[in-house]
């Protein structure tokens, strides 16, 4: 294994929050579309627009139990002379002045029918009914093409696949649908420290918490549970867990991206033949953040903290697959401090934040900041909900100080 | 096969949406929680209090790449004794004012260490170091049990697996943690009409859509995909597939629960032993709404229409599944009427809508009716993202009326 300490790799020249973002959104590009069956669309954004295969109704659907009439019989008591469940048109019954049939939601109206009487206005006479004096003409028939005419689109591209697009794609015979895929993502985890769940602790080493923190981002985003690879500072098994991740889009390496000397993986992504966009940003925490493109593939070296993982995951490598997906971005607001908050001298200061409604202002927000007692504490900040944008300076922030903040795009 | 007509049912008492939402919550119980694997606990809140089971750092943590120095060595030109990577300690090298000790971010710091001292802030002489003149005590060093001490309780029952709290979890040592689980649901359409996606259609025959609906409600909800059974109108076959959902939750049944002829299910489920609590609900859509329970079972009988059967699911099956798993009631606001609406006279008027910020008005939000030309017409409504609640009443309600609106709990 080579753990040779070599000297610090060259100081890079370090960008802007904003410069890293826009050097991502440039990167990731949508995916191509593909169909999936239906219920793998549900929430994403339709890659094509959908027509009607027939008209909808296909037929002059009845819409409620009871018995289709002709007009010419309102207020007299006629024959019930048969009876059409739906899903049935094998009955050869004509509806007449003299002779109606009992009808279900849902079953083509007979010829001759000009009305569905419901079953709660008429009264029964054993195998005769008494009709109402007044039946308005087409009441509780819904005629062919009325909801949906055949060739028209009732669905256009960038429509979301909700449970009713649904609904309606599997009543016009569809059982797929082209949308534009969720990324692949891989996730290797390095450090020379870190041990499993369910391993026993040497002095030194402790537990992994960003590989189920990045699964679980991961799922919470709505991707595929990603493969999770953890490997020691070891350039050849980094080496091999990247190209056990190349078909993926997005490869999200925690840990390494740092100055220290055992951290490989620029120098590792270099040899890769990944061509490097970024390395370091003027941001607290995520200083290391690094990105790097191997052919259609982008590559995340994120720091191995867990908190400032978990930021550059939520700012940066969810940006890359709302883009690849065809998603919108994060969302964002504004609020107010509900308690003082001093920035930093050099870098934005990104601070995770519980960001609720101000109970006594309707329509006020406000920003409870959930800093814990270090950039390494996951211990105090599991409430948070948001990332507030803390820009450069001196001065402490009082609270009630706007800021700009945005929310996790989580489950919770 | 049983088809055979009978009269219509009793006139059962129809009660209030008000009242029928307060039976569904009074019915659903909370499940009893059960441990599961930290990523199927996410977004889910947790039923059992977490403590520590060490101090968080366990040790003294280096928290910047650099040096572990001693103070007495300040703006002294010293050696490097030995070299200490993350996760190792096997080094017996102590930390004098003669010697110092290279260190990696995580590392555990040697014996005689004061302060950390970054790699950018020393120069290099070969193995020597020159420091500077000023060292803090106990920079970049995290003391152990600074961010979580043995014992402390860093989650409480009720809060939400966050992905920051599973990492916290993991980091903790938990590979399971008890949360209420999601309740199982087994979807029963019913309907003589309804075929399934690629199957031919005979004249008087439509495609199911309620089944690839109800699954994709249920999946958006957050549920496992439930078993989905179709079966005609044919008491056998749907008692057949009651039997088969008894080990589930939650049933929910499509068709068969208004007044029509062909409609078993209210009286299949009383052969079934299961205790009807109310069937027919003051709303429209959905006024054959039905609710009943067989032991720790709650089964719904929800309209074979599809948009009546989208909103009783969302707002009653989802009542009790979000009771049942301890998540709260469903998002609920207000906001005015982009166009006017016809209330009904007898019945509460459910209208699915599209609910968004009014572009001109900060803070404020509008309602756009997106009624289809009849309540089956899934083929306009599939964008919307809430119900609007119109009062019963005559008169039409012109754009700006304020009303009030459920979200729907869609991942979209």
């Amino acid at each position: 294994m080579a753990t040779a300490f070599v000297p610090a790799s060259r100081i890079s020249t370090m960008i802007s929050p904003a410069e890293a973002y826009r050097i991502v959104l440039d990167a990731a590009l949508p995916l191509p579309a593909r169909r999936v069956p239906l219920l793998e669309a549900l929430g994403k954004p339709l890659a094509e627009p959908v027509r009607a295969d027939r008209n909808y109704p296909p037929f002059r659907r009845a819409m409620m139990d009871g018995y289709a009439v002709s007009l010419a019989s309102a207020g007299r008591t006629i024959d019930v002379i048969g009876r059409r469940p739906a899903g049935r048109t094998t009955s050869s019954d004509i509806v007449t002045a003299q002779g109606c049939v009992e009808i279900a939601t849902g079953a083509a109206c007979p010829p001759g029918t000009d009305a569905v009487v419901r079953k709660e206005h008429v009264r029964c006479d054993g195998h005769r009914v008494i009709l109402p004096a007044v039946i308005e003409p087409g009441r509780h028939i819904a005629e062919p093409g009325t909801e949906c005419s055949k060739g028209e689109g009732f669905l256009k591209a960038g429509d979301i696949a909700t449970p009713l697009a649904i609904a309606a794609l599997a009543s016009a015979g569809r059982r797929d649908v082209a949308v534009v895929p969720a990324p692949r993502m891989a996730v290797i985890v390095t450090g020379e420290e870190l041990v499993g769940g369910g391993q026993d602790l040497r002095d030194g080493q402790i537990r992994d918490a960003n590989g189920p923190m990045l699964t679980a981002l991961a799922a919470a985003f709505g991707l595929a549970p990603p493969e999770c690879r953890r490997v020691g500072d070891d350039r050849i098994a980094i080496q091999a867990a990247l190209e056990a991740s190349s078909d993926c889009d997005l490869v999200v390496l925690s840990g390494g991206a740092s100055v220290g000397t055992l951290d490989f993986a620029p120098r590792v992504l270099a040899d890769w033949d990944a061509e490097i966009l970024f390395h370091k940003v003027r941001q607290k925490p995520g200083k290391p953040l690094l990105l790097a493109r191997r052919g259609a593939s982008l590559v995340f070296g994120l720091p191995g903290n867990p908190l400032a993982c978990h930021f550059c995951f939520c700012r940066y490598v969810q940006a890359a697959a709302a883009k690849m997906c065809g998603r919108g971005p994060a969302i964002t607001g504004e609020g107010r401090l509900a308690a003082p908050l001093q920035p930093d001298r050099g870098r934005t200061f990104f601070v995770p934040a519980r960001f609720d409604r101000e109970p006594s202002t309707p329509g006020a927000w406000q920003i409870h900041p959930l800093r814990g007692v270090s950039s390494a504490d996951i211990f105090h900040s599991h409430q948070a909900n948001a990332y507030v944008e803390v820009p450069r300076g001196a001065e402490e922030l009082p609270a009630g100080t706007t800021l700009a903040v945005s929310l996790f795009a989580h489950v919770a």
